[in-house]
Order: structure tokens, then sequence, then C-alpha cells
């Protein structure tokens, strides 16, 4: 199935909105290719790995961060992102033989990834591509790959490439395990609430964003799956509004950052019914002791003491919430980008392949 | 050996210039140790793991960041930082029988780091505690202990801990290989190269703060093992002078970030000798291109197109490079904490033992 070509109104940002508007159709997309990737997630456990090593850049690094928990939790393995230095830089001799590869890139370009796609496939790893470009250098160095099905991606900020890099790992992880029925209706669901809350999110966004017009500087925190959301959340604002945005750990933040936070230093917070909600609410608590302004997102927003929410749905399941709580954050940081002065579509120092070593 | 009482003349940053310059002599107070710790690297070979699980928070985490290139280059070992929440929240039943866990924690007291070690104990993996409290409830939640030997703390940035953290990950690293001797050899080498560049180290710092007294933020690039050197000094940054300074890899720094950097956010860059310093010249370049003031330290650090630089000797290994090169920041943070009128032995907010979950 291929995109439909979406009609953009000129202007600031109009591309990366359009793109953020195109998500649910992009998760459907993805979706119609389910049986294959189910398919790829089966030949994965034929193999009986002991572990799956995570690699990407930026946006998709932050998807890796996700594929911890999503392996973790439904297929009971190992998941981790590992290092591409170690082995493209150090040579290290690792022994990755009961290792799958799971690299991730939007263009399937990215140098460094595909170099360590062929050094871990030469040293016997089964290797998976997940990219919007199958016939890539990626795609033509892994064993498999997935097609993310994203379409192309005009704004150089990737959104809807994300959202189907975190579906892909669900869908993998979901065959993997042979779930991958609960996993496709699941998601779903979820391209069906996603359509729905858009609108509503795209007006409190905006509202927010310009009283933070004044705001350099954040921490975004997050805890176990919403990590992966609070570091994209925050490459979103670093890239579009020139924020100097950390991502933390909800616990991390009390590990030494919150001494730098104040009345001028805002915390943004990814709140979602699940297990890690009472940590959230510690390091709210925390940050609001010390004079922070907070805005929370996700499904449990209302429930921290936030002054700006930005609630979204609860999911069908935990581990499918940071599809829906990350949406927010990219509408945020297009409008915050506007109430800058800035256009969200052409970030400065940016291009859309980033082929840095 | 117990640590010397340090004679510490007051004023702000007193504490925490007395723990920097103590480090070489908290160095030797490890190396005293160096049988007993290689002894526990070869209780973890005998039980030949598949993979070694780093687990802490804040300093602790970014020692951890090391030690997957201890592991990876001196004993061929897979190695990574493990999700804690993935077990302590989400109760992942990951199979850990063959895997080895380090947990690092200055204290011995952090909860979930401690209820992790519990956890993986009783599912079967072989726990070694790194604490300077072998008696607290870290230490008696894992089998194995190994005394980090700083001594008593007193400023709450830890400086002195980090730097045994990483020696005492090399020794184990180290005696997993059967290389416990040249590994306690080359830290030795480290501790008389650290003694003799300290006073130069800390002239250079403090002229190089007051320029900086304007900064509120600011990127710390390394790549490889110095990518940990990034995260510690992003983290003093932040935690004594009230920077925005977020770590990220030499790579990841084009893949978003770069966007927001213009001539009032400088980069930090660590660059030393080995196979990653192009990837990290190349992150100064793009830096530089966009007009950011470029402040470097480490080995290789007059080599970069830096306003200010801060270089260290070369370790006798790449490997044990960072040991060195965290040190100018150290000493930069806390001569930039006092330009701006801060005290670093009290940044706000925090406290030596942080108990957050």
């Amino acid at each position: 199935m291929e995109a439909e070509p979406v009609r953009v109104e000129p202007g600031p940002g109009a591309l990366f909105r359009s793109e953020i508007f195109e998500q649910p159709d992009a998760l459907e997309r993805l979706l119609a290719d389910r049986v294959a990737i189910a398919a790829v997630g089966e030949a994965v456990a034929e193999r009986a790995p002991l572990m799956v090593r995570l690699v990407g850049h930026g946006t998709s690094d932050n998807a890796a961060a996700y594929g911890v928990y999503a392996f973790g939790l439904l297929s009971g393995l190992t998941a981790f992102r590992d290092s591409i230095s170690l082995s493209v830089y150090y040579g290290a001799a690792l022994d990755v033989s009961r290792s799958v590869v799971i690299a991730l890139s939007q263009s399937g370009r990215t140098p460094d990834v595909v170099e360590y796609v062929e050094r871990a496939r030469a040293r016997g790893a089964l290797t998976v591509a997940l990219t919007n470009d199958t016939d890539s250098a990626l795609g033509e160095a892994a064993e498999l790959a997935v097609g993310l099905q994203a379409g192309r991606e005009r704004a150089v900020a990737a959104t809807k490439t994300y959202l189907n890099e975190l579906a892909a790992l669900v869908l993998l992880a979901g065959g993997l395990a042979g779930r991958a029925d609960e996993a496709a209706a699941g998601l779903h669901e979820v391209a069906v609430l996603l359509r729905s809350s858009l609108p509503e999110l795209e007006r409190d966004a905006a509202r927010i964003a310009v009283p933070c017009a004044y705001v350099g500087r954040m921490f975004v925190v997050g805890r176990g799956p919403e990590l992966a959301t609070a570091r994209e959340i925050a490459l979103k604002l670093t890239e579009t509004c020139r924020i100097a945005a950390e991502p933390l750990s909800a616990t991390a933040l009390a590990h030494g950052p919150i001494a730098a936070v104040d009345s001028l230093f805002p915390v943004w917070a990814i709140a979602s019914h699940d297990a890690s909600l009472p940590a959230v609410a510690e390091a709210v608590q925390r940050a609001k002791a010390v004079g922070a302004t907070v805005i929370s997102c996700g499904s449990a927003a209302t429930e921290l003491e936030a002054e700006y929410t930005l609630a979204v749905p609860d999911a069908p399941a935990p581990l499918l919430t940071p599809l829906l709580s990350v949406v927010p954050g990219q509408l945020f940081a297009g409008a915050l980008a506007r109430a800058k002065g800035l256009d969200p579509d052409r970030p400065s120092g940016l291009s859309k392949v980033t082929l840095a070593r």
C-alpha cells in the first residue's frame, strides 16, 4: 500500500504538522504488512537468540530504547542498545553468534550502523534492518529487512518514522513470542485512538506553547518504556526549537540534575498508567519543590501536579502507551518553534539524511 | 589502608577541590587491594558468563558506560547498562542465569539498585557490588563485593568515587581476562601522571572558567570510552554550575542536537588518542561551522580547533585515558561554579545519599 500524497498548506512547520497528522495512516500501512513482519519475528525465534542488540542514532536510537522493553516484556528476551563504536572503531572481538541485531535507520544510509551490521553478520549474528528503504545499504547489509512504510518523510525532524519504528519493534517482539495477532490488534486500536485525539491535542499544545516561548532549557523525564518518549520529545525540542532539552529517567533527575532546576527551568514529565508512575510523580514533586514549571503528557498526565497537561487516552496495553504519549511532544515542538519565530520544517544545520561518522 | 584525613582550607568548593586532588591517593588505596579484586574477577571468569549487566544511577551510571568498554576490550565480553526498571518495576522474566551483574553505588544504599541485585541473584545471576561501603544494603545483597576505597566523600558531587569505579572496573575486567597485573601497573602509572598534572590543570581550568561565567547550556561530546567522560563532566557541570549540560556521542550531535548550537551555546569535546578521534574532530568542525565556542580536554585536546584546551598526558593504554580526561572537567566545574557565585560543595536540592525511586 503506497502512501497517499498529502496536500500541505504552505507556511512554517507545514510539513512537520502534516507528517504528525499522517501518523495514524502510516501506522495502518505498517499493519498491512503485519504477516510479513511476524514472519521475520518467527525467523528470529527459530535461531533462539540469547540477546537482542539494538543499534541506531538520533530518533532511531530513541526507538531502540523502547525496544529494550518491547523485547523484554513481550518476548522475555534481554535487549539492549549496543555500543556501535566498540566494534566499528575499536574492533572488539565479541561473541555475537547467539545474538540478533536490530538495526534502525530512517534512510538506511547511516554509515556506522551499516558497518556495524556488516561486521556482526560476518561474525555470525542474525541481522535485521528496520528502515523506510529496504533497498538501501542497510537493507542490503542485513540478512532480513522490514520496511517501515512511513512513506516519504519531508520534514527534517522525524515523526512518523519514529512511531512506525516503535510499532515494528512491537510486531517483531510479538511475532517472536507467538503473539503477533494480539500485537497487531493493539496497534490498530492505537491508530484509531490517535486519529481521534489529534485535533484537540493540537489546540492544547498551541495554547501551552505561547507562555513557553521564553524557554531555553528543559529536562524531559520518563521511566521505563516512556524513557524512550522522553528522549524523543527532548530531541524534537532541541532540533526544532533550539532548546537545550535533556532527557532523564525520573530517578536520574534526583541524582544530580535537579540541582540545576529553578523557576526558569521547566520540567516536562511523561506520566502513564503503569508501574513506574509513582517514580515519575516523585520526580515531579522534587521539581515543584524547587519552583519548576511542570508540563505533563501521557495517559496519567492529569494525575501529576503539573501547570500544563496534554493527556492522551490509555492504550490497550501499557507497553503501547508510548506510541500515544510522544504525539503531544511532537505537536508542542511544532507550536513552540513557531512561537519562537522558527520554522520547524527547516532546523538550521540539519539535513534529512545524516552521514556523520 | 585507611584514607588519610585531609586538611581542607575553608571556602566555597574547598571540599570538592580537596577530593579532586585526593584522587591519585584514592587510586593507590584501591590498587593496594588489587589482589582481592583480581580474585573477584577470576571468580566471575569461572562462571563463564555470557554477558555483564551494569547498573547504577548518576555518577555510577556514567562509570557503567565506561564498563561497557572495559569488559568489551579487556575481556572480550558483552557488557551493557541494563534497564533497572524492566525488572524492578515491570517484573520482566529474563534469563539471567549466565549473567554477571555489576552494581555500582557510592553509598551502597540506592534503593532500586539494591532491589535489582536481590532479584537478579534470586534468579541465578552472579552479583557483584562495587561500593565504598561493603557493609551497606548493596554489599549485603550481592554475592561478591569490592570496596571502592575512595574514603569518605564529603562534597556532594562525586569525584574520587567515579575515578575508583573506573579503576575497579578495569581491575575486574583485567582479572577476568588473566591480565590483572597489566591492569594494575597501568593504573599505577595513571595515578603518577595525574598527581603531576593536577596543579597546571587547575590553573588552566580557572583561567578558562572566567570567560565562561555567562554559560547556561552546553553540549559535552565524546565517543567510545570517552562517552563516559562526557556524561560525567556534563553531570558535574549540571550539579555544581546549574548549567543544562547534555552529554552526547560525537555522532549523535549531528543527528539533531547540532540544530540548537550557536555562538552562545558552547560545546565541550573530549578528544583522546584513540580510534574515535576522527569522529570527535568531525563533530567539532560541525560545531565550529555554526559558531560555537569549543572547549576540549583529553590527550588529543590540542589537535582540535578549540578556543580553549585542557590537555592531559597520554595514559599507558587508550582504555585508561578516561581516568585522566575527566579531571579537567571536574576542576573546570569547580572553578566555573565559583565564577558564577555558587558553592560547588553545596549544590541546591541535593544530598550525598540519594534515596529517590
